[in-house]
C-alpha cells in the first residue's frame, strides 16, 4: 500500500478508536455511490475487513443503490474493479424520481434518504447493524457552516449516529481525512474516472460552503483538523448566553432567531 | 434620526435586553478608537445615555486612547464632533511601541491588550462599571471562524464578559448590527473619513475570516443573523463525540489534536 494510502487507513484507524465505529463482529454495508470517496473507504475498509491482523475483527460488504437520474461516465466498471478487491458488492436500483410525491420537485435531501432507506432495508435483511458512509472531513465541515448559517444551529454530519427509524447505526470512517488525500489515493489507484455526476450537487449550498471552507483554510494545513478538533470542543464560557428575549415593542426582530 | 440610524438602535437595544448589557445607573465609558464602528457606537448609545425617555437610565461618556503608531488622516476632527454630540470625550496617550517587551513585535493582541489596560484604569479612576466596545456582528463571526480554524475550540467574542482582571464589565452593544449597516450610517454623518488606519490590521488572520465570511454568507440578508443566532444554539446531540484518545501505536495523530 502506498505512503498516501497507509495514512489514509491511519485516519480510519484514528476515526474508529476515537468515536467508537466499530465493536468487534460488526457487520458492515459500505455505501458505495461509485464516487471517489466511497471508492476509497471500500477500498481500505475492504482490506481492513479482510485483514485478520486488523484489531477488530468485523465483516465488511458494498452496496451500490442505482438511481433513475445519476450518470456514471464509466458505465459499471467500478463495481467489477471493487469485486477484483474480494469485497461482496450489491446493486439495488432505486427509482428516486418515479418516487416523487405530486408537486414535490428533486433534491439532495429527497435522494439521499431514499438512498439510506434503501441501504437500511438491505442491511436488515443481511443482518447488518452499521452502515458505513463516504463522508470526508470536508464534508463534515461545510455541513457544519451550511447548518450555523442556515439553520442557526451549531451541529453537522456525526462520525457515529444511531438511526431514528432503523436498527443501523450510520459511521463515517473517513470522519478525519481530507478530500485532498482522497482525490490524490483514487487518482494514485487509477480510478479518478469513476465519479457518478450528480446535477444537483452543483446547485446545492455545499458549493458555497466548500468556497468559504477553502477561503478560511488556504495554505494552513492544519486549520481544517483543527476545525474539526473545535466541533467537539465547544467553549461555553465563550459563546454567548441569551438572558433575556427582546419584547416586540422595543425590538422588531424575533427572540434569537 | 434616519431610518438606517433607527435600525442600528433597535439593534443596540435587542442585544441590550438579550444579553443583559445595561443596568439602570450603570456607568459606561465608551472605547472610542476613531473608526466607524465606535463613532457609531458613540453616537447611538450616548443618545440613548442622554435621553430621559429611555428605559435604562445610564450615564456614558467617551475615551480615545491614542498609541503612538496608529494615523488618523482627519486628525482629531472626529473628537470635536462627538463633543459637538453632548458627550465627554477624554484622550488618553499610550505608548503602546514604546511598552514593547525585549524581543517582542508589535502585534494586534498586545496593541488592544494595552488599550484594554488604560480603559479599565480610567474606567476604574471616574467610578464607570461599564467599558463599551464598538465590535458588531462581522466582529464576532470572524472571531468564531479564527477561533475554530486556528484554536480548535467553538468561541468568539461575547456581547457581555466580566474581566477577569478588573471590575468592569465588557459589552458590546453592537453585537447584532452589521458592518454594512455601521459603514452606511456613518457615510450617511458624514463622517466615513474618520477610520483610524492601522497597517497591523490588513496582515491579521482576520482578514482571511471576513473573505471566508463573506463567501459563506453572499446574496442571503438573513445568513450573518442565523450564524450569530447559532453561537448561543449548540445542538450537542450533532456535534462529535469523543469516546476514546487513539494510541499512539495505532495512530500517529494526537488526541483531538
Amino acid at each position: 500500500m502506498s505512503q498516501l494510502g497507509k495514512r489514509i487507513a491511519r485516519k480510519i484507524d484514528k476515526a474508529i478508536l476515537q468515536f467508537g465505529l466499530l465493536e468487534p463482529h460488526d457487520k458492515v454495508v459500505i455505501g458505495l455511490s461509485g464516487g471517489k470517496d466511497s471508492l476509497a473507504l471500500t477500498k481500505i475498509l475492504g482490506d481492513k475487513g479482510a485483514s485478520e491482523r486488523y484489531p477488530i475483527p468485523f465483516d465488511v460488504e458494498a452496496v451500490h443503490v442505482r438511481t433513475d437520474f445519476a450518470e456514471y461516465p464509466a458505465g459499471d466498471d467500478f463495481l467489477e474493479i471493487v469485486k477484483s478487491w474480494g469485497i461482496k458488492v450489491t446493486v439495488l436500483e432505486v427509482p428516486v424520481k418515479q418516487r416523487l410525491r405530486e408537486g414535490h420537485s428533486l433534491n439532495c435531501w429527497w435522494c439521499s434518504s431514499q438512498r439510506r432507506l434503501e441501504m437500511a432495508r438491505y442491511a436488515a435483511e443481511v443482518g447488518a447493524n452499521k452502515i458505513a458512509l463516504g463522508h470526508h472531513l470536508d464534508d463534515i465541515l461545510e455541513t457544519f457552516l451550511m447548518n450555523a448559517s442556515g439553520k442557526g444551529e451549531l451541529s453537522t454530519m456525526l462520525p457515529r449516529m444511531a438511526y431514528d427509524k432503523y436498527p443501523q447505526t450510520i459511521i463515517r470512517p473517513l470522519a478525519w481525512t481530507h478530500e485532498e488525500e482522497i482525490r490524490d489515493y483514487v487518482r494514485q489507484l487509477g480510478l479518478e474516472s469513476f465519479t457518478c455526476t450528480c446535477e444537483w450537487d452543483t446547485r446545492s449550498p455545499r458549493k458555497t460552503a466548500r468556497r468559504a471552507l477553502e477561503e478560511l483554510c488556504a495554505g494552513r494545513p492544519r486549520a481544517k483538523d483543527l476545525m474539526f478538533r473545535a466541533l467537539a470542543n465547544p467553549v461555553n464560557r465563550y459563546l454567548p448566553e441569551v438572558v433575556s428575549e427582546p419584547s416586540s415593542r422595543i425590538s422588531d426582530s424575533q427572540k434569537m432567531r
